[in-house]
């Protein structure tokens, strides 16, 4: 038993566990492995070289390297594949659930992914490749094979005896999914319930009916959104004729919950969600220099709206230094109302139909901050210059300013959403090219304008 | 059942609702609601006027109230406790567990909470009072304290009628915890390996004994960190003295996920969890004004940093036209490095012990890419204004930038996570003034040093 504070493996542990290996010593091993989560010993085989990897599958059995690699990166697995003869991945594919080896599978390139097919057993060929045609990030992609359906016209003694047969195979057992006789999914049955009626009665009498499906190509992350608002424990599968394909269990969920926070919060920083803080410079070059050169075209763009003014900008040279000021509050702002309507499209609360109309309570409130901001920022510039008309126009637009930033930053993600595209995404640039754009031109604009003022 | 897209209540149900509600047609109305969900009763409700909402209860039981209160959102929480009277309530209390109790009364004033306690049962008011004590986001604040927890030297014959007697008021009945005669935890029993055992096998001897437990005060962030990175279905809190004290489920986790998801997203942006789409202007303003004002200060340090070179701004006014790009591409390539860093330390792949060594490779990064922009840029400039020597001021102004960029955008996340201060809501700001102030003072530092060749 362990509590937090120890829940990571020791150094100690891991040097331990690393010189069982070198010994080749298989009684030591598996007595420290014993102890072990498959994932923390995944953790520590990812430091490990190839040939220390070899030694250790020679010293446990396949049922565990399978729950290892289950559990491993998908560089981890990768290196295991090309690192094991095609006989010894098959036997240790024989301990795994077929989803989990379709998952492997898809990773895998064509060639060495057919190989490794024609040696599996024929029936099992054939329902790794129907996963295999799911999209990875759809219901059926997710889906596991491995659950629980029973006849309705079952008494619960039967199917009692029935789930501990079948029960040790499959990934949940406290809720049974009812067929009919036409193999069509009529309702889940709780364990709990099975257990305490009395053995005559049938399952049909005890299921839930207005149970909760999904089509395959759904997906996961609506699919996260039902679990989650509906508390679901495990969802089914269903095609179009309602026939159960397979089942999506709540610890999945929370993988895909924690892969589109990833991408949500990398996307609106412009990084996509296959960079890591282990990714290879390469990578990292690949990844975000593209986005690099749309903000560069964006930030021309706030540039040449500079251009437009520079022989005001060449007289009042003020005009500069409050510039940072301008584009700074006008970003902060923008991005304050642009975070706020992201969460709320993702949670559900808010799309373009009904929600444009909160826009005027963006508007308002860039008014009132524009207005607190601007007055601070134009007090300041006039202790600092001496001028008192610099202060009333940084004021003014800092109020326009902010007023440009809420309506865009409310705007743009429910536009984008409306339109397909994924608002975390795309909402900032576009965000910042109008708040430095409009922002500049109306601070640089007026202050043109009431040029003999500031001389 | 209803597939996906049928799962929101349609316009027409709705109306068909309210409708029964105002002929107070309990048959009709209890028939519509039979086939729904409580969570979308909830939804239901909080569009609904307090007098709707009362003669709705009117009509309904209170084991269903219970479950829709459960559901209901904190306003609406708030909005009907407010409608009912105390009784009432109470009598719905105690078709609710203890824990939701406990969430419920958490957010009411102390003299109302005060007075409800007094109208429950002595046993009911002394447990809530423990469960009132944890902090809302600590493990405690979100466990329940319905679980089973058997001896044991109890026989699996024996704990299966246990089971059956108990399981219809606790949570979960897949994961049955198993205590010794000191009411110690000692492990944990799968349902279907008590099914599967024989008889006469003792708990003690088929329990899992390695399980993973946590503390009433830690954080639920935490909480959710084990919960995924070991797929747990439940956890046992317990105390130091290994006494179980209630259990967390999965649904409880997926919500602190998506809780801990909205609070990343809007501190990064510099907003309030508290802020969402429905707050009120004066909410709002409250909740991002006082950020604006930080985010002010730091634009003023870099506009100062600005005017220490408005001369050479005043001579080459060509420079005031470049800086929105200095600090644009600046702020967004840090924002990339962290962002990055900020999920890597959200699933705990990274930490300023181990990982400030990957800073070389984001300077490596910022050369790279400073580089690619910063040729594109100097070129730009140089066809624009006719000076070379601008275009290669830019060009080394840029691989600066990026550089200085990438570090910080690299090691402010991990210095204040090592400090205990959540990167999400801090770096930003940190990085931005970083940025600009550095940003600046070597573009324009570069162009004063050089200021005769761009005349």
């Amino acid at each position: 038993m362990f509590d937090i504070n120890e829940n990571e493996l020791s150094e100690i542990e891991l040097k331990e566990l690393l010189e069982h290996i070198h010994h080749g010593d298989k009684e030591k091993l598996n007595e420290v492995i014993d102890n072990m989560y498959p994932i923390d010993i995944a953790i520590a085989l990812e430091n490990y070289e190839d040939e220390e990897i070899l030694k250790f599958y020679e010293l446990v059995n396949n049922e565990l390297m399978a729950a290892i690699i289950e559990q491993a990166d998908e560089d981890l697995q990768i290196r295991i594949i090309n690192l094991f003869s095609y006989k010894n991945i098959v036997n240790i594919f024989s301990f795994m659930s077929k989803d989990d080896i379709a998952d492997i599978l898809g990773n895998l390139p064509i060639n060495l992914r057919k190989e490794l097919l024609k040696l599996m057993k024929t029936g099992d060929t054939k329902e790794i490749q129907v996963l295999l045609g799911y999209k990875e990030d759809s219901a059926g992609g997710i889906m596991t094979t491995e659950y629980i359906a029973l006849k309705g016209d079952l008494t619960t003694g039967d199917a009692l005896k029935k789930i501990k047969t079948i029960g040790p195979k499959t990934e949940v057992i406290e809720t049974i999914f009812v067929i009919n006789q036409s193999k069509e999914l009529v309702g889940s049955a709780d364990l709990r319930d099975i257990l305490i009626a009395s053995e005559e009665t049938k399952l049909m009498d005890i299921i839930k009916d207005n149970i909760i499906t999904v089509n395959p190509e759904v997906d996961q992350e609506e699919v996260s959104k039902l679990v989650s608002k509906y508390d679901l424990k495990v969802i089914a599968v269903v095609n179009r004729r309602n026939n159960i394909l397979g089942i999506i269990t709540v610890d999945d969920i929370i993988d895909v919950i924690v892969e589109e926070h990833t991408e949500d919060i990398l996307h609106l920083a412009g990084v996509s969600k296959e960079e890591s803080v282990e990714s290879s410079l390469g990578t990292s070059i690949k990844k975000r220099l593209p986005w690099l050169f749309v903000n560069l075209a964006t930030a021309f763009l706030a540039s040449f709206t500079v251009g437009l003014f520079e022989d005001a900008i060449a007289q009042v040279v003020a005009l500069a230094a409050a510039m940072p000021i301008v584009a700074g509050m006008g970003g902060n702002s923008g991005t304050q109302a642009l975070s706020v309507v992201i969460r709320g499209i993702a949670l559900g609360d808010i799309e373009l139909k009904k929600g444009w109309k909160k826009v005027f309570k963006e508007i308002a409130l860039g008014v009132i901050n524009g207005a607190a901001t601007g007055l601070i920022t134009g007090l300041i510039l006039y202790m600092k210059y001496g001028n008192p008309y610099l202060g009333v126009i940084i004021f003014v637009a800092m109020i326009g300013n902010l007023v440009i930033a809420g309506f865009f930053g409310f705007l743009i993600p429910l536009v984008l959403d409306k339109l397909g595209v994924d608002p975390a995404l795309a909402s900032a640039i576009f965000l910042t090219t109008a708040t430095d754009v409009f922002g500049f031109f109306l601070f640089l604009g007026l202050a043109k304008a009431f040029l003999p003022l500031l001389l």
